[in-house]
């Protein structure tokens, strides 16, 4: 069933690694992709911004490696040099990217900026190589065959790296590795249910399942399960997939809310297009975070009116028009004036739903409230409404993203059924 | 001045990093620890549970380095093979650790457990290495020397890997080094000015200057310089280091706006606390993430009084009162509805200083202006102001992310004079 193992190594490309100041996540990304792809990854390197070494490294690789991916050293500035270090272990020719250099110089000129001559390095491929557009950076990257082995080199910047291996690497790497053995997998997304809960669930599936393997993984925003299948045929393993999957949302189904890149934002913003639907926000300690996200998703103009970013009390009350008597009252932080946030800040959109988000994230207490005191309210034009009472723990920072995440799950819930 | 140079790398030696199930953290660790003994790393290798890679890699850093650090592969399964991997590359003798092999014993008898056979390999140690207890699991260390390279062996999880090197390993390392020699970094913050014309305005002090190194490094948020020196005594690297810092502000100073953990965000709360003036935003296609951001610094309560998401258009004439005849002449994505909606929004909040981010974030042009098209205004309660006109390439969160930051700038240089 297997066809020839093929084995990759990753290489990254910079000083700053060694001195401890950021971790190899490029290396542990690239790895899961590359198992996604049933290539084996035999070594991580990193190597710091020295000619010498990174020749040495790069040695190494040719000699044991079918797949070698290097990571970084493609900028403009002296310490890029991993070009120079594989053109002098491979003496294959350079030459200009005209495409690339086009781009370079249009982005000195949009700003108004001089172009350096170091920039043009960016610019320099390989002869023969198959060049990578940079959609988010400059330099590009690209593919390139020496004696039987293939170089892929990617931007260190994650960003960078990410978007170009999703673009154009991974479609390469299915065709390199050919056919016969097929490995896919599917991930499913929750929310609203622990990673253990839904391991306990999914107990006897998980232990004794074996094709697809099925691992529940705690991520910042929810819970996913991936399903990872090995077949010799595609429709063999989609079949097999989608029946673990409905195995599993059999059990689990309720919190499920959407299958591989599907984002809660994403799936809220198509379910309130489809119900023709629009939504503001009163945000006081998420500080616009909440309806920053539900903005990332392309056409979110269609079903997000806007919000008032009420971080000061005095504008919750004049702007949103929260009575100052439930202030007096109840203070900022309660549930009445998240009411009252959430259903102002819809009839002053004139918005169908409207939420809101009040709360102490930290550093200090606040009202005689410590920090992760959150009330989050939900609401219809039609008067219905729903307010949460949260009690989130950890820093000023996984507070608000809590909060904003909490306010996502109950949204989704309030408009899914 | 310098005592000899010493020169280390750092083996991991585990199938789950290559996997990228975990990121090898462990090695960054382990470079902040070296680098402040005054140690220079030169590579990390990760490695999986296999013999004869492993070896390999031994056989490699034995060659190259001076002191070699390898995490992982001491425990009691089949996989754990660090032990004899070592052993084949150097013949050295094993001998069973005494107090090691009763601290497990003891572990399984006050479980009432029965320990397995596998279990007595974790006490296996070489003859004359210098053992590290381990305070928090079962494995202990060790340190030996083989033909002039000194190995060390630590556990591969992080707690107590970590403690066995706080307890035993810093204190040897400083005699190994001879003591003496300070390690130390600082980094510089600078905002509007690209890495590469950051490189051609120091090229000669980057190309020639060794003590500290100059090394400059894109950020998704500007662009920073790591200055690293190495020196007798800390109060000789501090003055190198301050001389340094001098000599580079006074070339590219207009574009500093921190040292080391400052982030722009903070420095701007900071400055309009000492100012005692107070913002406000409009956001379009930032849909919250410029006051999102702004509040993410503790403390930012005294200086934010809040913003208006106007992501429909309804919502900029409504609620921020931008005049319709500007919509319509104009458009929303122009100079002029980014002037209308700093002022309003300025006025409105009662704030001293309004900002406004207006444009087209993608994926589709919008009143026949592509993406990237984004128009900044910043203006204060005297009636000042300034509009920018920005063209930024990239998916949409990238453009949203510039404008972001391009705002900050803005607010930056406007506030820092």
């Amino acid at each position: 069933m297997m066809t020839k193992n093929v084995n990759a190594e990753i290489i990254a490309v910079g000083t700053e690694l060694l001195l401890g100041q950021i971790a190899n996540t490029n290396a542990q990304w690239l790895s899961q992709q590359m198992a996604a792809h049933g290539i084996n990854v035999h070594f991580h390197t990193v190597v710091g911004d020295n000619r010498s070494r990174v020749e040495e490294t790069f040695k190494n690789a040719q000699k044991r490696s079918d797949i070698i991916v290097v990571t970084g050293g493609l900028g403009p500035t002296e310490d890029d040099l991993t070009r120079e270090a594989f053109q002098s272990i491979s003496h294959l020719e350079m030459t200009e990217h005209v495409p690339s250099m086009k781009k370079i110089e249009a982005f000195f000129q949009n700003r108004g900026l001089q172009m350096t001559a170091n920039n043009r390095r960016q610019a320099r491929v390989f002869k023969g190589a198959t060049v990578f557009d940079n959609n988010v950076g400059m330099a590009p990257g690209m593919m390139v065959s020496y004696k039987g082995r293939t170089w892929i080199f990617l931007p260190g910047v994650p960003r960078e790296m990410k978007q170009m291996f999703n673009d154009h690497v991974g479609a390469i790497l299915d065709k390199r590795v050919g056919g016969g053995t097929v490995i896919k997998s599917k991930v499913l997304r929750f929310i609203g249910i622990g990673e253990s809960r839904l391991a306990y669930e999914l107990d006897d599936l998980i232990r004794t399942q074996r094709n697809p393997t099925i691992a529940p993984l705690a991520q910042k925003d929810g819970v996913v399960i991936r399903l990872t299948v090995k077949e010799h045929s595609i429709s063999q393993a989609d079949m097999l997939l989608e029946q673990t999957k409905q195995h599993i949302l059999a059990r689990v189904g309720s919190f499920y809310y959407g299958t591989d890149d599907e984002t809660l934002e994403r799936k809220i913003v198509s379910l309130l297009k489809n119900q023709n639907k629009r939504i503001a926000a009163a945000e006081s300690l998420t500080g616009g975070g909440f309806y920053q996200r539900l903005t990332s998703v392309p056409g979110a103009s269609q079903v997000c009116l806007g919000g008032i970013v009420c971080y000061d009390p005095e504008v919750k009350t004049n702007i949103v028009g929260v009575s100052p008597l439930t202030i007096q009252s109840k203070g900022t932080i309660s549930r009445e004036c998240a009411a009252e946030m959430a259903v102002n800040v819809c009839r002053i959109m004139h918005a169908d739903i409207g939420i809101s988000f009040t709360g102490i994230a930290g550093t200090d207490s606040v009202e005689g409230k410590p920090p992760g005191t959150v009330y989050i309210g939900i609401c219809n034009k039609e008067g219905d409404k729903r307010i949460e009472h949260c009690t989130f723990s950890g820093d000023r920072e996984t507070v608000r993203q809590q909060s904003v995440i909490k306010g996502l799950e109950m949204l989704f819930n309030w408009i899914k059924s």
